[in-house]
């Protein structure tokens, strides 16, 4: 089995997995599982579940230990976009394609399903037979200090201009975090050494830094058909990003550097999670 | 000591370990532990918590084996009000008294610090102490088929008339699931029998009907200064409750049905509990 074909079993694994996870479209409720069902199941790369199981692999730990840490991960970003799409965040009509979940179903429903996957996320996490460990390791990545506080200072410097230490601590939290949380996760349960677990959370927030600079340059060099969600939206909301700040050139060399760094912290053997770091 | 000295005293260590618990406000994002700060620190009743601490105290468990977690109950119970004040929930404007986090903040962010209040009471719970079955029973009853589902089906029905049924789903979810939750991790923490845990259960749910009804009643009778939120906004957003269905009359005896059902199925030697239990 080559590399390109294990990402593609996992990720079929990753959605199937999902798939049973949601809870039946049914009760006076199902509405919030219709919803949650509509944005998860929107065709993603899911990066960050592959990121976790791909950990697995490279350990030769048995990928079953990590499939529902891997959907509550992608559950939780989930979450995330359903709420950074709304009118009084980014304001975003179309995510991975569609329609925006609040475009669907409206602003409060959005609110609530974003919610529940959240709160559902750590539900599975605290049923899954995955230590507290990881379970904290998320919900820090998550939290305050990574993801909300990242998208936070991303809402709040909206027209204004930022430096350079603004926009690492605001790429850092919405979306190195996570990703390094993912390969932290995966080195955890995989038994990893504390040597290789640092090196893996590294190399994820190496990467998450470089994605998301790719993002924002895509955000100016794409169109909305190929990125599945509106190209230019950044410029029209006056966002700051590493494009505003340094221009295309510098930024593009900015993310390869960060894509590099990434890779040469990479322990040798994960062969199945350098397959994934490409931007 | 009397009961009520023992309530007030238990509140007090309550606040004392919030304030503990927060961030300190500082960093590019300290305006999201200042809104967290603030929605959490309103003056409020801290009943799910002093539920959970009563039962330890009922059991002679030490109380700080329940701290934290009482402590994570209020940040969902405070998270869930944020997000149901907000103008595409509930949209009210007012919240013990004080502006609702998203007329001082805005929508944004309040939405935000909602997501942060979340994510960090289950990363409180991971690293407590708590066994994870506790996560895992507040995770539940804060998700899809409890307060979340409650939730929605409210904003649901807005303006169109209900049944009882429709009704008793509504209050079980965005209510009575987190007051059963207090009890029954409270049980947990404890070491009750099982007998006992699925009467506190019991107890918390019936209670919990009867202080959704109770709020219904006082939307109605009561005024905006003594509530500290709006007086009559049910009945301005076209919201069927308790009253709407039965009628005030009906309602509050209904109400007192429910809250003598509490009081019966509340184990004897329960008096911390019993003298929590009023509407």
């Amino acid at each position: 089995m080559t590399i390109t074909d294990s990402s593609t079993t996992l990720r079929s694994l990753i959605n199937e997995r999902l798939e049973a996870l949601l809870p039946k479209r049914e009760g006076l409720h199902f509405l919030l599982f219709e919803g949650a069902h509509y944005s998860l199941m929107l065709p993603g790369k899911r990066l960050r579940p592959l990121f976790l199981l791909s950990c697995l692999k490279d350990f030769s730990a048995p990928i079953e230990k990590g499939l529902d840490v891997a959907c509550a991960l992608e559950m939780i970003h989930t979450y995330s976009l359903i709420h950074d799409d709304l009118p009084c965040m980014d304001d975003d009509d179309l995510r991975r394609g569609k329609p925006a979940l609040h475009k669907v179903y409206g602003e409060g429903q959005a609110i609530l399903v974003g919610d529940f996957l959240l709160t559902y996320a750590f539900e599975i996490l605290a049923t899954c037979g995955a230590p507290q460990e990881v379970t904290a390791l998320i919900a820090k990545a998550a939290g305050g200090h990574g993801m909300i506080g990242g998208q936070l200072v991303d809402i709040l410097f909206e027209g204004k201009s930022i430096d350079w230490e603004i926009l690492q601590f605001m790429y850092l939290g919405k979306t190195a975090a996570l990703f390094s949380a993912a390969l932290e996760c995966g080195a955890l349960l995989s038994g990893a050494s504390d040597i290789e677990q640092a090196a893996l959370k590294e190399c994820g927030a190496l990467f998450g830094m470089a994605f998301q600079m790719q993002d924002d340059i895509l955000d100016v060099t794409s169109d909305t058909e190929t990125l599945g969600k509106p190209a230019g939206s950044d410029a029209a909301q006056g966002k700051s990003n590493v494009v505003t700040l340094l221009g295309l050139e510098k930024a593009q060399a900015l993310a390869q550097e960060y894509h590099q760094k990434a890779l040469d912290v990479l322990p040798l053997h994960c062969h199945t999670i350098k397959s994934l770091l490409t931007l």
